[in-house]
């Protein structure tokens, strides 16, 4: 057993069995070795965007990483972003990134960079396996690094020599240290700041599953607290029947007017709302400056146990939480218009189906308008960097391939990832995906505003619209496999949309705007 | 004036007055002085691959930098493949790349990531500005270390509140400091190495354009000395005329059969050949062990001076060289092959054109078949990341908008950055891309055998090829606006070849292998 095939093994034991790869020819061992070793899927991607994209997507779903396969520096370069993306998800992700061998580096050759370096940039841990006797051990340590609370990506940095040397090691699985409780003092200093009034919980990552918002819905409804999650959420179980949460708006003056009235925020498993970007004469949070931020749980501690705590010392166990109704709109017809389009998804999106949305300033109504459907997953992009929606969506269909997906994509951001469709046509993937085509970085524009830039003139319009040419997002699905249709209107839509979730396979609906 | 529009007014007084761009909100405020100051072209792309390609290809037929306009960490990030590439080709780029308002970093906010880190990576220079008030120095320094022998990437860091800022200063262009001169003990090193026969100069960089070359050309006549580049070679003028030189083969067996008889490598402004990747049971370095390897000017030195210092002591400057003839092969047809592949180009290939090539396996034989047809400018990717050469090609057609670029493109590497099409059209570009369509990563396949992985078995080979679905780059032109054919035959080729070349601005061909 060489040095690749413990690797594989060790990460089998360690229950990673889902590999997104893009390799190359330091990796060619690991490829070599799947033919030697049954149950590691390996879902290829043709950029490495897609391979890291989709390890967000699978790992939010699943709880657990997928490991992800890249070709030296570069290669891990090219999926920095995605990785960027995940780390503000705290989703735990396994990255192989194979190096030279180990007597070839110090010739330094023409794909040798330094990949601990780039790797640290968004990794919450990396090591460079030193022989086929360690790289078991190592492989277990980062499936448990990546999976130490809050999560994260844990990178394992493989020289081709350590991959193709007899000698390689198996290790079994390794305890992932349980998070941990806060203390007595948080809870109180939380009941307080809630029965003050005019406060409210802040949940984020594990906090917005179904039975933990289920158990804040009761602290809500027994104190009188509102329930927000900021606008970078990662997962949220949300849809009929579930508790009623409001997310933070994007804009800052939103932002700004929804937090007004509020006098302490308590966070679980939340950092503090901060606005994306800072603005001239606009300060960076949305909250007012007498608004007490309180931590019930850090990021990394317990917050379920923190959250029934809280709700035992507040007696709040058996109160009766607000939940969304079920509620569908009718289905609108006419013109395309940004109401419209979130009425469609909403009268359409099947139960347990999986969101991914980058749906950016086509999709402001959407959150809102889709609170009252059936129950669903809704997968958001913590991180700001843009070309997430169609690998996220990848990674959640490879997860659940029983639940379908829908990929909610502006046209500007679709763009940088735009080679996932191939891996979509590839694996068969359950994936319709609308895009939302307004041939804008439409949000620029009012970002331009906001930044006290003024209004664009001739010059400054071309960096921020990608019509002339326009794309055809049509031809770039059926030039990867998949095939495509456009909507000229809301009844076009909703025909296509409504056969496109009736089948099973990817589709693309190009939405003009 | 603000610190924006002092960084760009400082840019242009030091040469730079082209910008490929892939702005976000961070750098909205350069965006908006494009309005206010006349002689910037920007040109932008839907991915940052592209940005930092085109400014690579820009830089090489410029001798000087194109500035880039990168989004924060992420941005950057998804630029860093064709920065390494760069990186080894030494191309002059300044990076400008937005960061969050100084005051609004300590809140972490979603998009915030360690900017200066990722871009050491790949970076000669890096530095965050202060202030408007030192944003044109350090915008002057910028492209002095940018063209500082033997060039590199220069990075600085805007915080937008920089940029919005009142107080912004130009500053004058600063010298670059000249090449240093190599001592005369290394001229007469290299005049004695040359003597003692059996030996070759090494070339790269500034030594393959025309002149430097057809220098070495009479040193090589007065000696009998070889002329060799390395694989890796950055930009070659070459040609019927011009002096002949054989590249090093990327195969290692080749490499080491081709430099098996030589006993000493004069190295003249080019690093010494290494081998790609390592493989068991085979050395680094493609050359024998008992062959001397000795610079005669190091990557920053002063080749050109150096190399004129030697043809004057030994006597060469009125040798004569031994040029390329001009003979174009007969249009072949039938069947496409290699072979005939390579022909149709040589044969057709303009006068002063420029070739960007990712021909990878399907180009092999292309430089050799190549080298007899009119005078024209070849670029290699040195780094090896691949989804290089459309990026490139954008390039090299702004920076020469009179002469046409071939583009020779395989299809695994052209998905890396497949937007590069959009820009082509909306630029309305002089580029005939060809894409070599094997639906593999076909070079994966033998370099499975040869680092000893053995026949790929069935999940092997899922992760080597690249059909299933197959792509279809016509699809993928129409969907960003360029025109596009597939060629079957190499009748066909030559027909669609032709008629591409007659005409102006962007055109694909898909060259099915």
């Amino acid at each position: 057993m060489n040095g690749a095939e413990g690797l594989i093994r060790s990460l089998l034991a360690s229950g990673v069995d889902t590999c997104f790869t893009n390799p190359g020819t330091s990796e060619m061992h690991f490829v070599a070795a799947l033919d030697r070793i049954e149950g590691m899927r390996c879902v290829l991607a043709l950029f490495e965007g897609v391979v890291t994209g989709a390890a967000d997507g699978y790992g939010r779903m699943k709880d657990r990483p997928a490991s992800t396969l890249l070709h030296l520096g570069p290669g891990l370069a090219n999926g920095l972003a995605n990785l960027h993306n995940a780390r503000r998800a705290y989703t735990p992700i396994v990255n192989v990134v194979g190096e030279h061998a180990t007597w070839h580096q110090r010739y330094d050759p023409p794909l040798a960079s330094p990949i601990e370096q780039i790797a640290r940039s968004n990794s919450c841990w990396v090591k460079t396996t030193a022989s086929p006797q360690t790289v078991g051990e190592d492989a277990a340590a980062a499936v448990a690094a990546s999976m130490e609370a809050p999560g994260g990506s844990a990178t394992l940095v493989l020289p081709a020599d350590v991959a193709w040397t007899e000698g390689g090691s198996v290790a079994a699985k390794r305890p992932v240290p349980p998070r941990r409780k806060v203390d007595e003092a948080r809870v109180r200093a939380a009941a307080d700041a809630l029965r003050k009034g005019r406060a409210a919980l802040v949940l984020n990552g594990p906090m917005l599953r179904a039975g933990p918002l289920e158990l804040c819905g009761r602290i809500a409804a027994a104190t009188g607290a509102e329930l927000l999650c900021p606008t970078q959420m990662n997962r949220a179980e949300r849809g009929a029947g579930r508790v009623a949460i409001d997310r933070i708006p994007y804009v800052v003056e939103m932002a700004q007017k929804r937090l007004a009235n509020l006098r302490a925020l308590v966070l679980v498993n939340s950092r503090q709302p901060v606005n994306f970007f800072a603005y001239p004469e606009k300060p960076s949070l949305p909250m007012t400056k007498d608004c007490e931020v309180l931590a019930l749980a850090e990021l990394e501690e317990d917050g379920v146990d923190a959250a029934e705590r809280l709700a035992d010392l507040l007696g709040a166990r058996k109160s009766e939480p607000k939940r969304e109704p079920l509620s569908r709109p009718a289905l609108p017809t006419g013109a395309t218009t940004l109401p419209g389009l979130a009425a469609v998804i909403a009268a359409l999106m099947p139960e347990q189906c999986i969101v991914s949305d980058e749906s950016i300033t086509s999709g402001r109504g959407l959150v809102a308008a889709t609170k009252n459907a059936p129950p669903h997953d809704w997968l958001v992009n913590p991180g700001g960097s843009i070309g997430f929606a169609m690998p996220v969506a990848i990674g959640a269909a490879v997860a659940c391939p029983d639940r379908k997906v829908l990929c909610l994509q502006s046209d500007g951001a679709g763009m940088y990832t735009v080679q996932a469709l191939w891996t979509m046509a590839r694996e068969s993937l359950d994936i319709v995906t609308l895009v939302f085509a307004n041939r804008a970085y439409e949000i620029l524009k009012g970002e331009l505003k906001s930044v006290g830039a003024g209004e664009p003139g001739r010059r400054a319009r071309d960096m921020l619209e990608i019509g002339r040419p326009d794309l055809d997002w049509v031809a770039l699905a059926k030039g990867q496999g998949v095939p495509g249709s456009r909507a000229g209107d809301l009844d076009e839509l909703a025909r296509q949309l409504g056969a496109a979730l009736r089948e099973k396979g990817p589709r693309l609906i190009e939405v003009r705007l």
